[in-house]
This record gives C-alpha cells, structure tokens and sequence, in this order.
C-alpha cells in the first residue's frame, strides 16, 4: 500500500518497473482519484517551451492566456532551455503546486514525467509535436502537409521549376510533412525531387541565412525556395540582400507561421499562416477538459493552414 | 484585532480608509511578519503584462525566466489585457498562491492593490514603468532621454534638419524623456522644434503606419524620422513602401528597442538598443531581494541604451 501510495503521490522514490506496474493495474481497474481526496487543484495551469525566443512564442502565449483568463486560471511559464523534455525537477514543483493541466509546446515528456503527472490526475497535451509523441498523447498541430504542399503549389502555378526548400531539424515530425508535402507538390507537375535542394536548418533566422546562402551559391540555383518558417525566411531575406539577389525579382521565397513580422518585411513575405493562437486555445480547453475527468471529442487535432499571398512570390525571370 | 488581522492577510472586505490607516501604522512601527509564520511561500513568482502582443514581450519573458530559474522558482504570467492596472481579482490570486514577488511590466498597481501585496510581503517591481510611478515602488527603466537624443543627433551628424518623430501615448513616462532627447538634441544644433513633426502612436504598428503617412504627406515632409519604437517604425517601413519613399534614400527612420526584427527588415533598421532581457532579470532580482526582506542597493535603475546604426540612415539627397 505504501508504494501504490507513492505511485498516486507522484513521488520520484519508487523504481521505475514498480512504478510501471502499479500504473498498469491502476489503468486496468479504472482507479479514479475521489474529488475531494488528496490536495486541493490550485488555479494554475503550467505551459512548458522548448525554447522561448521568438514571436512564435508569443502567438502560443496569447491562446494559452486567453482560455486561462477565462476559466479564472494563471499560467505558469517554464522554459526548459532547449531540451525536448523538461528536467524531473519541474515535475516535482508541478506536483507541489497541484496544478490542474499541462500544456507542453513543441517539446514533450518522457514515459516516467507523464506517469507521474498521470498518476496525479494531471492531463498533458502537446501543442505542435516536436517528435512522436506516444500514441495516447492529447496533440493539437496543424496541417503541416497540406500547408507544404499548398506552398509549392503556389510557386509551380507562377512558373518556377527549381524550387529549392529549407526544413527543420530531421528528427522533427511537423518538418517532414511539410517537406513531403512539398515533394508531392513536385511530383504531381512531374518534376523530380533534386536532393541538392532540400535542406535542413532548426527552424531559426541563423539557420535561415546559412541554409539560404548554400542554396543561392549553388551552380544552378533555385529560382524558389520554400523556407520551412518566417524566421528562416527572414534570414533567407539576409542571404539575398548579402549577394545582391533581389527578392521577388530574382528569388521568390514562402515561409511558414505567418507571424506579424511577415507583414513588416520588404517586401512582405508570402507565407503559409498556421494559426498559432488557435491551436494554443484549443490545447489549453482539451486539457481543462480532460482535467474535469471528461474525455475531448478529438483528443488529436490537426488545424488548417491557409497560404497568404504578398509581396515575395513572383514568376520567375 | 480582527482588522488589523484582516489587513495584514490582504482580504478585501476592509473599508479602504481603515485600511489605509493600519498600513500607516504598520508603516510607522515597522511591523515585520516572523518569518515561518503565517503561510508558507510557494516557489512562484508573478510577472504582469500590460499587452503580451509583441516580440518585445518574449525579449521580457526570458529575462525574468532566466533569473526565477537560477532560484528555483517558476513564473506565473498573466496579461492585464491592455488595462494600466490588474483586476482585483488578480491580488485575490496573487495573495491565495502566496507568490514570492511580482513583476510589472509596463503596468502599474492601483495604491489599494500595492497596499494589500505589502501587508502580506510580497514586494512589487516595475519595469519600464508606464505612468509616473508611487515614490516608493522600486523600478527598472533605460536611459531613454540618452536614447532619444543619441538617435536625433545621428541623424543631425547625418545633415539632416527636418526631422520627425514619432512618440508613444502622451501620458507614458518613457515616451517623454525619448522625446525630451530628441528636443534637446534639436535645440543644441539649433533647430527649434516644429510642432508639426511631433506626433503620438501607441507603439505599435499600426500607429507607426498612421503617424508616419501623415508626416510624409505634409507640404514638407521630413527628411528622417525618429519612429521611438522599433514597431513604429515598421509601420513607418509601410507607410514609406505605399508612397514609394524610399529608406534610407528618400527617409531616415531610427527605431528604438532593437527588437530581432530589426535586423531582419529589408532595409536592416537603425535603432536605440533597449537592454530589455537585462532590465527584467535586473527587476527580477531586485524583487526577489525584497522578498527576502533586504534591500535593494538601487531601487530605481536605468540601464544604459546603444544607438547600433544599420542601413536605414543616411544623409539627406
């Protein structure tokens, strides 16, 4: 008893195959928490960053705030500095703080972090999933595959040919469905993926510009680059000006996220929109609702992406 | 006693001259709460937002993560949704999750608000204050009439004599002294100010794009413009692009704050850096000082600003 106590408690002292298989006989026989029993819920909700330094960030903030307020809840904001999961002492603080959900973006738990808030009635979802997440993980994305290919498409319907593409890291799942998004764009119009032309960056300006610079040097440039992100297309925007390619005269480029900054740029950025704020409200309401012991009708959740047309997107010379 | 009692527990349903004149009295014999007595702190700090609508904000965020996460503690964030003050509300939750400290961003404390986080201990910093803030309230600012100035007199050095600015809200502490630099920068080459060059936005875009087309459709409009927000100049980027002005050859434009956008905008923005990662641990650690009942050495701080000049200045045609 003792240890199943410990299990439902939260507590880091049990080894992890115990821990395991108290978790399976909890989830076999339905154990529910009395309401009432244990620590009263606080009003506080936790919202876990990768890394917190773009106006990405902002956008996701805001639709966290947004429900939070309105159900009479405060966010608690942590930062794992730019590892995928966060330390096990923020499960510890969680579990002290008792709070209600966890909204976890582009970032994700290991099995032994979710048991543990599992076991204390603490539902988590992911926001924009940097990996896999495990299959029974509440995830609300959007359609990174349809916004891919609907990038491309706009690029071929001006004309372009050689379109070159800037994705994220390999390892993450949103990248590969825009890259093959991308690649199905290309094969529908029959044209062959050149593997010269597909490159890999993390989704910032720096990597933007680098990735960029390659592209734009090679023997036979693109005409067009699908930049993966609008901080990638920003520093796409850098490269360009640093070699003298004028944009969209010479280089038609996409981005994806449609931050404000897309608007700002000259000349503003063609960009797939993803509707940030949105997807962080509809995280942020699953996870109250999971937290009330109700199940969300759709516990994954891809939301559409728009292409908006603007300035950098032109036919080729 | 039960007031007295009341009071020093920061509930509401004391009247607010009672109020006022027990925290005078606890003031007056310098009543200390015994540490340990009363309730426990939790291992939280709040962090209050004006408006959480811009890349300036993250630039905020992160500074006050940096600090909370070296100490342990973990960041409530909440945003007043564009109000100068948080609800009531807000100090009723402040109070119940026994925050260690409270940050303000741009934002202030009604005195009865500031009146009951005292009573319980819990010390309030501000940062950037919005309006004119209590003589007592610590707080974390930059230099901004060195700022202002340092931006008018690049732009003097460049043979400009018409020069515009672009201010905040007219109430707003910060947006004066910029343009009191920008004054007496003026006044030291001996131009006298035209007051048709002085116009107020509200930092953002939009009013930068507003302020801005009205300056560039005067009789005469001026040669560069000190946008006083990094935004504001944005918006002026807009303005400038829909009258086919041209930066730098056609205008001038200095922003303020050095947001990562600026050098990312096609032409890359000239502008007044604001250190706002360092002004937020700088509050951070000041509050949480305060909290361990010490004081601060300098509880009203201005940090210095740089004018970093890229390629949206240059001289007059």
């Amino acid at each position: 008893m003792p240890t199943v106590s410990k299990v439902l408690n939260g507590r880091a002292d049990v080894a992890a195959d115990t821990r395991a298989r108290v978790e399976e006989l909890i989830r076999r026989h339905g154990y529910r928490r009395r309401r009432g029993s244990g620590a009263a819920r606080s009003s506080l909700i936790d919202l876990v960053f990768h890394e917190l330094d773009s106006a990405w960030a902002v956008e996701v903030i805001r639709g966290v705030e947004n429900v939070a307020r309105s159900e009479g809840l405060s966010v608690v904001l942590t930062e794992t500095g730019g590892e995928k999961t966060p330390r096990d002492d923020w499960v510890d603080s969680v579990l002290a703080r008792h709070t209600t959900a966890v909204v976890l973006v582009f970032s994700d738990l290991a099995p032994e972090q979710r048991g543990r808030l599992t076991a204390r009635g603490i539902p988590c979802v992911v926001v924009d999933p940097a990996g896999d997440p495990a299959p029974d993980m509440p995830a609300v994305g959007s359609a990174n595959w349809s916004g891919g290919l609907a990038a491309t498409r706009h690029l071929l319907e001006l004309g372009h040919r050689r379109i070159g593409v800037i994705g994220g890291p390999r390892s993450v799942l949103c990248s590969r469905a825009r890259i093959d998004g991308y690649a199905s764009a290309l094969d529908s119009a029959g044209i062959e993926v050149d593997p010269e032309l597909v490159r890999h960056g993390d989704f910032h300006v720096e990597s933007g510009r680098d990735r960029g610079r390659e592209l734009l040097l090679l023997d036979e440039p693109p005409t067009a680059v699908f930049a993966g992100s609008d901080l990638h297309a920003m520093g796409l925007y850098e490269a360009a000006r640093e070699l003298g390619v004028r944009i969209p005269e010479d280089l038609s480029v996409v981005g994806y996220d449609d931050l404000p900054v897309a608007r700002w740029v000259g000349p503003p950025l063609t960009t797939v929109r993803q509707p940030l704020t949105e997807m962080a409200e509809e995280a942020t309401r699953m996870a109250l609702t999971l937290a009330r012991g109700e199940s969300p009708p759709n516990p994954r959740l891809d939301l559409a992406t728009d292409l908006v047309v603007r300035g950098s997107t032109a036919p080729p010379r």
